[in-house]
């Protein structure tokens, strides 16, 4: 089978692609030079392994049986219909976005950033630093969404007896309902992070009036989708004005964020500019995931992972 | 009673000491101009909070009945023989070392020194950093200690799903019961934390043969005491060749660390300058703990955190 691959693999991954399944012919998009010639492969292709940009180049493909994202998330494909079956990397990245989210807010708290700075200028403060840490023991904090992201930041928040309350509308252990109903819970928490997809409903879900009924001297994260926050330069006034503590912002609004943008000297803020996901072996799990799965479509067997388009998730 | 008071209280803390305990004479050592001064209200003193230096005044202070020190650790008084009872401060310290611990090491792992960087030069790296990040989770890790410290950290790493070996001469969740021992395990590892007292048996415990046996890539972190690690400049050198992957030292041989010590220059480093028991409202909860003591004294009841100098802990 043709494999057309729009996944940005090193050449040790790729050898573990064309080696794991020598009977097929994988063709890798950085390969081939011209945009025409990319988009003539993968329309003949049989099987897609990437996310193809332009969006349109997908819904073109007619040939494809199935594609296999490299992403958990893919709103940009919302409107997109095809006949090839969709899988995508659901719970892969979650672990990692977990940690992220706890170890910035565990880096505010502790004073990491703080240090960094310290060393460059090899400059001793010791004691007085102390009074300026915080603890994430015994911390209140409200999950936003419990996918695997959010229980994942619940599992690794019970080493610390954190007391949690979790925003989502269905699952069975959230204890918050609607977004009325988080706006009254917000003034209660120390930390709130978000760990919500991006669909229709989640697009300014932490509205303007919601940063201003947090806590003061609260943190807000963000590991989920930018757009999560309704206007981000409110929150940023919250964060430069001190009224909240800080914040660890994974993704944001604009994505990179541009050279003058507000972001960049906002106060007490950890910037990881969508690396949440990332781990020294992920593209190796990404090429490993999908030889499993070529084995299941080979086999008719249903595939792992599989997601609707229009559903969003 | 005349209470002499030799711990860097603010004015705040000071009327909660005065205020909490109005029948006795609170005599603070910063409020006393001179050395002589000082040293002759220690000698009258009836109670001592604090832990004052030269250490050899404490020798001298025959009317001491009893003595609270505001730290855990008190190795510089091991040879000082006083009739007074004496305790410390035991547990209070050990969730935020615990924490200094763990949140260095995904401070590492998740890229939070290199964030600040960026942040600071308003440069959007992105998805390239994302092959730097490792993951907490499922990491095999060699506790040094299991005292108060030691257990926390384990507590918390339970969140990680973490596999723990701990090196402790008598606690029965040790299984790792002598140095020779240890010095085998260390091929295992991916991070080691050194959780131990400054006591004779623990200094110089972990030897340079200890460095050279860790795992290519792991971490070494220390909340405990500077001394532990026998040689440092074989720590640094091994950090600086990249065969460990990083280190989170809140304690060093020296301290404060001198402004040309190799430290400051080496790789994948963070140092926390033994602010690894801070947290915002630490000498808030040192005078609270003392009046609570103090009812005891007065009431002769069994004081709590009772230590013996000779002993170490």
């Amino acid at each position: 089978m043709l494999i057309y691959v729009d996944t940005p693999f090193n050449e040790e991954q790729k050898d573990q692609l064309t080696y794991g399944s020598p009977e097929d012919l994988f063709v890798f998009k950085d390969e081939i030079e011209s945009k025409e010639e990319q988009l003539a492969t993968l329309l003949k292709a049989d099987i897609l392994l990437g996310n193809p940009k332009p969006v349109e180049w997908l819904e073109k493909a007619n040939n494809l049986k199935w594609v296999q994202l490299y992403s958990t998330g893919f709103e940009y494909y919302r409107n997109i219909k095809i006949p090839a079956a969709i899988t995508n990397m659901q719970d892969y990245y979650s672990q990692p976005c977990a940690e992220t989210a706890v170890g910035g807010i565990m880096a505010l708290y502790r004073g990491m950033d703080n240090f960094g700075v310290l060393k460059k200028e090899k400059k001793w403060v010791g004691y007085t630093l102390r009074a300026h840490l915080q603890l994430l023991q015994d911390k209140k904090v409200v999950i936003l969404g419990y996918g695997n992201i959010g229980k994942r930041v619940a599992k690794i928040l019970s080493g610390f007896d954190c007391e949690i309350k979790i925003y989502a509308r269905t699952a069975p252990e959230a204890t918050i309902r609607t977004t009325d109903d988080l706006l009254k819970e917000l003034g209660w928490a120390d930390i709130v992070i978000g760990c919500l997809p991006g669909t229709a409903e989640t697009k300014g879900l932490f509205t303007s009036e919601m940063i201003r009924a947090m806590k003061q001297g609260a943190i807000f994260s963000n590991v989920g989708r930018g757009n999560l926050v309704e206007d981000e330069q409110v929150l940023i006034d919250a964060l430069n004005e001190g009224k909240l503590g800080g914040a660890v912002l994974d993704v944001t609004a604009e994505e990179p964020i541009p050279a003058d943008h507000p972001l960049w000297d906002c106060r007490n803020t950890i910037l990881s500019q969508h690396s949440g996901g990332g781990n020294v072996s992920e593209y190796f799990g990404i090429a490993q995931f999908f030889l499993e799965n070529l084995e299941r479509f080979k086999k008719n067997i249903p595939l792992k992972n599989p997601v609707d388009f229009g559903r969003g998730y």
